[in-house]
């Protein structure tokens, strides 16, 4: 059994602690909490839930450790620490700082013999593969990505700093158009503009002026300008009953030429469609803290990315299950 | 330089001499042939055609042979012979003895101290990849694969043997309705009828009977009787002219559920639209000959599959490359 430890208990942690019980392979040991853990409730019974102030006494009882903070300010500082401890793995998804939290998690990782890998979920994560994969057999061509339908919490959060906004949910939309123009191979120059919509629900602080804030929304640099933009005023009420899901995806493809005269195109289609960001992301977790024991025991240190593992360390099946029913 | 070969220069050898053109990092050295050399003329200048009985003298001059045998009768003789001599790389798509081409293949190319990789194309291949993935991320899910639309060469061949056909050509289909229904998330229990349809061009023999033809065509076991099969009686000119392309595809979905509840549920897509089956299965080769070549350096042997391949191994760009512009 691989031991597995959760070190936050947001919505990846529940998210965690949910998906090891598909996983016979492994059982949780610890929650690991920066608040009160008397003030803390998990739902697996007989698993504590431990300071993390205590998280060092833990090192030989834990094989993998899920780290679940923020990308912000949690993992940049809590991977490289914990690297140093344990193995681990964490959804690092600032796309800008890879390089820098690859290099400093490398080095902690290596210097204790654990292995750290990085940025796993869906994109940063399954995408990535998908990219890679795509460039890979096709190097003459054109990738594309879109995000969606499902709800930005960058954007939300940009919103709700806007004077007069009380709550706000923002979803990032395909345009459709734009995913037939690639799918039938006619290889596209997008703008920002022709890729995505925005669209916007809010709820306003009483007496506050919804022109105002719709201008505000509409005329945003970088979140919202480049796009065309839909504002919504609503309850609170209708907010949290119509607009509390997680629901994403997304689409990734690969659009590329063969042939003596390139003339033949192929189209290679990767999509999620997931009721459950959180709890997609924490499987596709699950299944990377397999790799991450597995290249551990084979002598393995140092950072990892999903691009670094064969895609039989993420399966609890022996190579020979896999050949006979997967291959 | 990785240096290649190629054995067979038929579609799928035409295709890897294709695809090389877009490898920085590979040249072709030699095609052998089991023709005598001066019949076959290559596209690519300056590249000797060998006959396969002078192959023992390049072993220090090719770092992967590229096996472009069929399936039936080549590569379960040549996979094995040649993984004695040379790193291989082979299509074998035969999916029911995969576990035995494997274990031979295995055993020759240990001995040799050599890396053998089997069953790489697209499916195999590209859609084992997308099955593993899918089952290791959602382990409690349904899987469903769909090929198509693109001519089945076994099933053309079935139509050919009927006393009367001249000549034929037959597309498998996806059903729309089911592709739909797995899309949606319905998680369908689907027969092999509502899966695919079979549509047959045929051209007849002067004087033979096309209500005799069309009957021993629907009736046939396990080709066609299972499926809901359309027959078109056309011209040999009208065969050529218009069903002489290769374009294939398919589609492969996991639909799994996630949740204390099991109460949400994701649906992962991959899928492929191709102009040329041979040239994209090729471009896969190259890929994955890259992946032997870095395996055999590192000092792996045996045989593996494409399970087994860190998708970094596939890409000439550095790891930290990859993690900057794809991750």
């Amino acid at each position: 059994m691989i031991k597995v430890g959760i070190l936050g208990y947001g919505n990846l942690g529940r998210g965690i602690e949910c998906a090891i019980r598909e996983a016979k392979d492994m059982e949780l040991c610890a929650v690991f909490t920066r608040r009160d853990p008397k003030s803390v409730t998990i739902r697996t019974a007989g698993v504590p839930v431990v300071s993390v102030s205590d998280i060092e006494k833990w090192t030989d009882k834990i094989d993998v450790l899920m780290l679940c903070g923020g990308s912000a300010t949690d993992l940049p500082e809590q991977t490289p620490k914990y690297a140093a401890m344990f193995n681990v793995i964490d959804s690092f998804d600032t796309h800008a700082r890879i390089s820098e939290h690859f290099a400093k998690t490398d080095a902690a990782a290596k210097a204790a013999g654990k292995v750290a890998m990085i940025s796993v979920g869906w994109d940063p994560g399954m995408f990535s593969l998908a990219r890679c994969y795509g460039n890979a057999i096709l190097p003459d061509g054109t990738d594309y990505t879109f995000w969606g339908k499902g709800v930005s919490q960058g954007h939300s959060d940009a919103i709700r700093r806007i004077p007069g906004v009380k709550n706000a949910k923002q979803y990032t939309v395909p345009v459709e158009k734009a995913l037939a123009a690639v799918r039938a191979g006619e290889t596209p120059t997008l703008t920002t503009r022709e890729k995505h919509t925005r669209e916007c629900f809010v709820v306003l602080e009483d007496g506050a002026d919804a022109a105002a804030v719709e201008k505000a929304i509409k005329e945003m640099p970088n979140y919202f300008a480049d796009y065309d933009t839909t504002v919504h005023f609503i309850s609170e009420e209708e907010l949290l009953r119509d607009h509390s899901g997680m629901a994403h995806g997304g689409f990734v493809f690969r659009s590329g030429s063969t042939g003596m005269n390139k003339e033949h195109n192929h189209i290679i289609e990767y999509s999620l469609k997931l009721d459950s960001n959180p709890e997609f992301t924490t499987s596709v977790l699950i299944a990377y803290a397999r790799a991450v024991y597995r290249m551990h025991a084979e002598g393995m240190t140092g950072c990892k990315t999903v691009l670094d593992v064969p895609p039989a360390y993420l399966s609890d099946k022996s190579g020979e299950e896999l050949r006979k029913s997967l291959l």
